[in-house]
């Protein structure tokens, strides 16, 4: 091992950035360099600064490089390059450090060759929360959405070819082969409606019409199937953040499993950072919390209580007083169980016994704080 | 204190102004403003009428300065200023006193400084209802919504660069840099396609035809997030509403706390102003009501019994009897809750007491009425 | 009474058009007028046929106007001639009659007036079915909808003004006044861009792309609340209809309260004309049928079976054996209750007895046509 | 029979066309005749290429009549010839056998004589998987969906006449005759907005306006019937796929018949073809696996179990142990029923005695395997 090529300090900075989330470093570099690889193509704003925007390009480039070097070394140390170059983040990676320099050697032009930063941008993918989610809605629902993609291809070759054979005479310029009345085609199928080329014939202005129509239902038909995904997905996802952390606050433990899964339906999870304010004084307040994981501090006149996990908070505000009576904030990474007021009412209707340890803390509490 | 300033008769008239929503008198201002600023920048018209607009802009600015010098001084006599002066409120009412005088002040033209007049616009933010419902989807579903905005971004940015490097040598003056090209992109992606720019090579056609499918399909992924946020919105909104009022009407009193929770789920609240017809004689009737605040007046023949809080009517069309018996108008501002029929077949089914109640009192009030 | 002017058996022949549905004559009436009114302004098919044209033209008009009159006599007769003057469709009714003859005797040339035969269409208006469901969602959903729509013009109005002052001194022609940017902004919003209006300063464009992003979020959100307001509706629309139909049924006496709730959920109304075959022998089948009203005929192999009210059919295809086993149509205007696999695998589950009844008469059926 | 005519080899390989996917020969056909019939129409390359060009077309006609032939001859052969003739696949085989031989026969010009081609198309409609879920939504919600029609169509006619009258003297060239009135209403009702037809004095512009957002809510509007439809449909067809199944696998055997309806709602039916990795040693696992059909192969160190019909693997991963412990792939053509982890934890607390006995299964795997 060449230790001597990478300093231990920054080893250790690059591997932070190993983690599900790019290090903001990692982001500033995208941006400059994809903000220099645009400025580059813009002629006069690049002949004013062309001395910052290649300096700042090459500094990006030998980031990116540096981070692949690395990333690659420690791939090494725990034996597993070929696992992280052949995954999508190591081709993301090598092609991020490799395809400018490579596109140079080759004796692209400088301007053409930097175009391939734009590659640099596959790198905030992984870091886009939330992505897993459509993406098995698009899995899930692949069906049905082929089957319109199906349906929009067929729409889109039938319509132009009648369009092609209806227009090519009056209009040989515009509509003179297929593939130019697919262009058209395509450009009213999906509404943008270019108007670079139109048909002008009556009966090629009711195939478009017709068209354009379908449009609208395709549109339709894509957003139904999506919509019911997510209404799915969201459940599910909800679901599954919320089931570990339930477990974990002995409040509910009395409750049988069926209850629990009922529970686990009604709760929201909330990841917070550290020193984050949850409750306002004086606020209205339409749900409570429970503790999963971390600490909170609330902020009583003369005192300052700490709840760990497992405590609860803010249920006053739902038994009648409808003001928060005190500042709370997250002294450390947290994540809380939220219950709205609309599922508490539920919640405590149908398991009274809920209901009482709700409020007999909450009258232990009142007389605490008097 | 300096009364003298402002009389006490105009101060009252602007505190009703203080209220969640703005008075008429505001937007009406705001209209006449907004009007007088448009046509201010129609030469034809200005020329014509510019004592007019003149005259009535700087009405409508004054009434703007006053509103606010008004609410200043009721936030002084509260010890309230800042928290007024920083809130959306005080700084929305501050920009719309001061942006245009400020702006003529600094020697701008006035008729790019009454330009600024359109800051007035936000203050009819406020009374918009259901934005506070709106907001609430947009921040639950923010993670997905983030998701699609950055896969959007994503899109737009690979597909400029592509077809600025396809296009870049046969259209240079509409694709001469990654700008222009991620114009084109932004036009095509949203599907709102000007045609101003528009790619002429087959391989620009070609990435153009799968950026417009993309639109659709963002479009689509936009539609589902937000139709998902808002069914589950609706619900939860609609039982926040109803659920303090349910506790109102004796009539479910008597039902266990489960049962409760049910109801609400039920009913949808309705809020009248006064001498509002609820029922009209002879039409059909597909709902009934519980009278949660104010009073009802039902128009019989030859009498006019009153409604109070706690009661219900329309239960005869709901029990056989299709057509409404007479009409019913609120005597002052009521709060209804409407059970609709299908939700009072379920209802009754469920709870066989209710059924007898509500039968033994439409019996009692047609031996009444005989 | 002035019987001799109109025929009594024309006047039935009208009577019959005063039903929910207009009569085919009326349509065919609509449909003629409206294809010879969009004649009469394509100069060369004018040329040609004009004598046609005309004349069709006025023909309609005639039949308008006798349509008009008979329905005014109608409401003579009983005494609500105001009624029908001032509903929606005497309104309608009268300015299909009059509208075009007024117009011609205040001197309008006839190539214009004519053109207000366009108001003949509203007459297709009441014969619309499901408007009154769509209503209803346009006015359950009417908050949130408003709201999107102040947004709408919030972000229409903020941009208008933004662009204006951006462009104005780059494109007076198309950007000299702020109308002239509302326009623009309208065509942007809505996704339509057209393309004759179209910022070119960076700045400007920056504020278009903003605005087509913002137009995407319009869309979704309008669907989004549409989406949920449709779901509410169509499940509340099918049990209104159904729960009338399910009373009738001797089969689901049987059920208490709570279950015929149950039960309606899952049924679906289906109302057939005489003589419509409702299955075909052979073909696969996934659901069975209730008769709420009317009769149908079972063609088996030798001899006619009659069903009359109360009866079921169908159930065979969903008791293992898949396929339909002889050809069923109605003998009259019948309503039937259509039951899902899907739904019946449940309702017996959940009611073993009706499991028990249909399997015994199945059986008896199988012997009795062996 | 005039079996000498085709041979048998060839009869075999076009029976197997028959089912309900068409073979891979069929969409090379149909993908390299459409090809074939594009580039036909694009000069240069058709210059270049023609022999080929015109070969490959004649190859692919062949071939569909071929097919059609055969299909035919097989027809008779179980006597039902007019079945598959007056069939839709029978029309659209024999279009594609005859459409361009018989254009050709009247003279048409080759190049548009093979345009006809375009029909090929069609012979992929019967192989689009969730087409027949499409059709039911559209039939089941086509009360809306043609209401919205009407309204969408009604919209157009009234604002094409407007503008017609609005515009016709101001630009007569555009807007000289109501037809192209409608080609402008419908490109901006649909919000398509070519801009080749733009309507340019105020009150038209004002017309457009309300044209465009008309658009934005017909697109909701049918939007929102699709989604309610969609998610519907989704659930009955998911339903219909699994009741078959999990009748199938006996650890369901024990649950009555509430319960199985109960848990074919939480299960999802896979058709999985052979070989095929289901679970992948060392990923995170979120669901369980019951094999209704066919067979998997567990990759356990050192041997391999075979599981077959109503086993279930895969629990390990939600019994607290996350990664999968090993490959499973199925041997031969399988269908799966798959349980997420919401739904196992849901119906484990349901149903205690299911819980007991996935346990018992895994602790004696776990043994086994040690």
């Amino acid at each position: 091992m060449t230790k001597p090529l990478v300093s231990p300090a920054l080893t250790q900075f690059v591997a932070a950035t190993n983690g599900r989330n790019m290090t903001q470093a990692a982001y500033v570099a995208v941006m400059t360099g994809l903000a220099m690889m645009i400025l580059l193509t813009v002629d006069p704003a690049y002949n004013a600064l062309h001395h910052w925007v290649d300096a700042l390009l090459w500094a990006c480039l030998a980031f990116f490089v540096f981070e692949w070097v690395v990333r690659l070394r420690q791939a090494r140390l725990t034996d597993r390059v070929w696992d992280y170059v052949l995954s999508v983040r190591g081709l993301v990676d090598a092609a991020g450090a490799l395809a400018v320099p490579l596109a140079l050697a080759f004796g692209v032009t400088p301007k053409t060759a930097w175009l391939l930063g734009i590659l640099w941008l596959l790198k905030v993918l992984p870091g886009i929360r939330g992505l897993r989610q459509l993406r098995r809605v698009l899995v899930q629902e692949s069906g049905p959405l082929l089957s319109v993609l199906v349906i929009f291809l067929l729409v889109l070759f039938l319509a132009s070819v009648a369009v092609y054979f209806l227009e090519r005479d009056v209009q040989p310029a515009t509509f003179g082969n297929i593939p130019a009345a697919l262009w058209w085609a395509v450009a009213t199928l999906t509404t943008t409606g270019y108007g670079d080329v139109v048909p002008i014939t009556p009966l090629g202005r009711l195939v478009a019409a017709f068209v354009m129509i379908c449009g609208l239902g395709v549109f339709g038909l894509w957003t139904g199937i999506l919509a019911t995904g997510f209404a799915a997905e969201t459940r599910r996802d909800n679901f599954l953040k919320t089931w570990e952390s339930v477990s974990k606050v002995p409040f509910f433990a009395a409750l049988g499993p069926a209850a629990i899964a009922d529970v686990t339906h009604m709760l929201r999870t909330m990841d917070l950072p550290s020193r984050t304010m949850i409750i306002r004084k004086g606020q209205a307040g339409d749900c409570m919390y429970f503790i999963a994981e971390g600490e909170v501090e609330v902020d009583l006149p003369g005192k300052k209580v700490k709840l760990g996990e497992g405590a609860f908070f803010g249920e006053m505000a739902l038994l009648g007083n409808n003001l928060r009576s005190a500042n709370i904030a997250t002294t450390r990474v947290s994540k809380l169980l939220v219950l709205d007021l609309v599922d508490f009412r539920v919640l405590m209707a149908r398991h009274p016994d809920l209901s009482q340890t709700i409020d007999a803390e909450a009258k232990r509490r009142e007389l605490e704080n008097q």
